[in-house]
């Protein structure tokens, strides 16, 4: 599978993972996984897990318009630019997201 | 250095150098370096260079609104994730970019 095909792949799986059943996350990251959230650094896989579930909505729904990936420094790794729409259900507009 | 201050630093000697000396950018890329722009891959530093010396426009000003940072796979790596505002010459409204 070439490097684009296979970054689609995993960001429809996180995505949908995320509008349908986001504590499923955790299978999706790994105990050296960081995120940064508005400044804030979180670590470990149920630490993001309960950031991102925690977050003040409910229903949403990530549509993306943008992928474009490179291989990242070590073997086998990538690293993935996506961007796209967010619409969290009760908005009228869509957030947009990177 | 703590990784942010050093993140800053990066930030502001490149995107002084876009600004101001884009062809100097050649000393901030190496051979491995890779550039995806706009769906196009570009790989090595005199290709990127040729690349950003292309763009159709010359005097540009950079502002970074935002910086996150983290460590990223090899030691002594970091992934820095920075947004802020292109003022292009005779333009009147800033571009953001990402």
């Amino acid at each position: 599978m070439d490097p684009y095909t296979l970054s689609k792949a995993f960001l429809e799986l996180y995505y949908t993972t995320f509008d349908t059943n986001r504590a499923g996350l955790a299978n999706l990251y790994q105990e050296t996984s960081m995120l940064t959230f508005e400044g804030q650094k979180i670590e470990g896989s149920q630490n993001i897990v309960n950031k991102l579930t925690s977050l003040p909505f409910q229903q949403c729904k990530h549509s993306i318009t943008t992928v474009d990936c490179q291989p990242s420094g070590p073997v086998d790794s990538m690293l993935i630019f996506v961007g796209g729409n967010l619409q969290l259900a009760g908005e009228q507009h869509a957030l947009k997201f990177i």
